[in-house]
């Protein structure tokens, strides 16, 4: 099963938005997926991922694997995210050796949460 | 299944530890874990939920439920963390009514992650 790559839409970045102007969030999505996606990689748009004050936000995810949401992101993130994606959905765990790991996903990190189905369970 | 409250062990909280204390992250976990976890909740420490600007961290989850951290955590929020987490526990895809959910989970909130499974899927 693929890994899902969630994109907050709706994030604002603290940034009041113009009328009829797309909040970060969306932009930032649109760039994700104005490519294909990564092999493995599902990229999904959400409404909020309640990390508001250090947006725009997103999301990793996948069966067995740990989730991590990093933040702070920006349309010039855009290749490091989908490399740091890429190299997510084929790592044991999620977890990817920390030197091939992009510096935004080594440094931009708001969370990560262990695998829903613990080995050692 | 059970909704699974991760505590974060190694957290310092910004603070230095002196030696032969112990972190506040692991004073956290053996408060909420001091008397019976609330029905339907299993307890289990994990080492650094990488929200450490934020301490103490808990993550909580469950098969088909939102994510949730939470963070800025301390000893007197352990009774309002436990009740959170039971009501957690039995909402449909764990989100609980803003109303009853408790204020540290209102308002200390870092990130919330869809589930893993969408009904969209």
């Amino acid at each position: 099963m693929a890994a899902i790559l969630h994109v907050c839409m709706t994030c604002r970045a603290g940034q009041p938005v113009p009328e009829g102007s797309e909040p970060p969030g969306r932009l930032l999505h649109d760039a994700l997926t104005a490519g294909p996606a990564p092999e493995g990689v599902i990229i999904r748009p959400v409404e909020c991922l309640s990390a508001c004050d250090h947006g725009c936000n997103i999301a990793i995810t996948k069966p067995g694997g740990w989730s991590y949401v990093y933040g702070r992101l920006t349309l010039e993130d855009v290749p490091e995210i989908l490399r740091g994606a890429a190299l997510y959905a084929v790592a044991p765990e999620g977890i990817v050796p920390w030197r091939e790991r992009p510096v935004i996903f080594r440094k931009q990190s708001l969370a990560r949460i262990p695998p829903m189905e613990s080995p050692n369970d």
